[in-house]
């Protein structure tokens, strides 16, 4: 059994490391940022660290790295107020990596990696028109993480926009019939298919 | 297409806005948070909210929901410093998904839902044995998040342990030979299947 101390991963390579680490929290939610500067330069960024914050007010949240490199989403984010979060679907898996790609500042990822922006009235952030779940957000709070310079970034939903067809009675809505991936890692994309919904659980 | 404004979500009944804000996030990591109070007492709850920190040092974050209610993985955590999390299989979803059930203080959801707690020496929060991918770690620092009284946690790994055969020469975890499942809002399980792994982007 592969066995490693908080010693032993210290001492492992950075990027074998890095790997490691990224894949044993487990499934990622695989989502594309969508954001625009205060000159009107749009800016897209995949994340794997969106999270639920609340459903009462509607919070999400995800984990920005160190801002010692350039972060555009973070910065547009800041200036603005105003942010996108849009699901990757197997469609568009590939172009959402490519996001990932260093592009310098003035260019658009959109249009570098063929995905197409798309407005709400009265909202002045980008969302990806391919994607089937459109989140419109606020800046809402930040909090810094001292251990390791990252930050906690939280807005407030603002505007949800759903395909036809995915949303039941409940509320629920069936991931499953959209196509969604989740990611491993920072590089893996996976499919997914449906095993099981169960009711509230009782002792 | 459905859509919701601000107002349209926060008009929604309660359950029917839960169930939709827990999906639209995307799917989510499948983990098993063990702890043990001072008294000795273990306990094992689900968590869908596990995310990476970093890699150097290595740290892993969750969200917690607010503490008004028991909240025995937080207090545990608090009192002593060390927990577990613990990667859920297809195997095992049904008793993960149990353990969200509200047992008495004093019942062990490791022996209500059947899973087996497992040790390592100099360890004292309690491993879930049927997991494949199983992380010790120590309480580093936590952030209150003022919107909606959650917290984010977040702890160092001290130590990490693997099955044989999931771990390639570069690092990476084949999450897609651990039958690793996903997490869909708060009932719904996923199985996975590998689209791709794909380089490092460049523009």
């Amino acid at each position: 059994m592969p066995t490693f101390s908080y010693d032993d991963l210290m001492q492992l390579p950075s990027r074998y490391r890095g790997r490691l680490l990224n894949k044993i929290s487990g499934l990622k939610p695989a989502n594309l940022i969508g954001t625009k500067s205060k000159n009107g330069q749009p800016n897209l960024a995949i994340f794997n660290s969106v999270v639920h914050i609340g459903a009462n007010p509607p919070y999400l949240g995800f984990i920005l790295r160190p801002t010692t490199v350039e972060r555009h989403t973070y910065e547009n984010i800041k200036e603005t107020g105003w942010y996108t979060i849009n699901q990757i679907s197997a469609q568009i898996h590939k172009q959402a990596h490519q996001t990932s790609a260093k592009y310098e500042r003035g260019v658009s990822e959109f249009a570098s990696v063929g995905l197409t922006e798309w407005y709400h009235q009265d909202f002045n952030a980008p969302f990806v028109a391919e994607s089937h779940i459109k989140i419109g957000l606020q800046f809402e709070e930040e909090h810094y993480v001292k251990c390791n310079d990252t930050r906690l970034v939280i807005g407030k939903v603002r505007h949800l926009f759903l395909p036809d067809n995915c949303l039941d009675e409940d509320g629920d809505v069936r991931l499953e019939d959209l196509d969604s991936v989740t990611i491993g890692g920072l590089d893996s994309y996976y499919s997914i298919a449906k095993l099981g919904r169960y009711p509230y659980a009782k002792p």
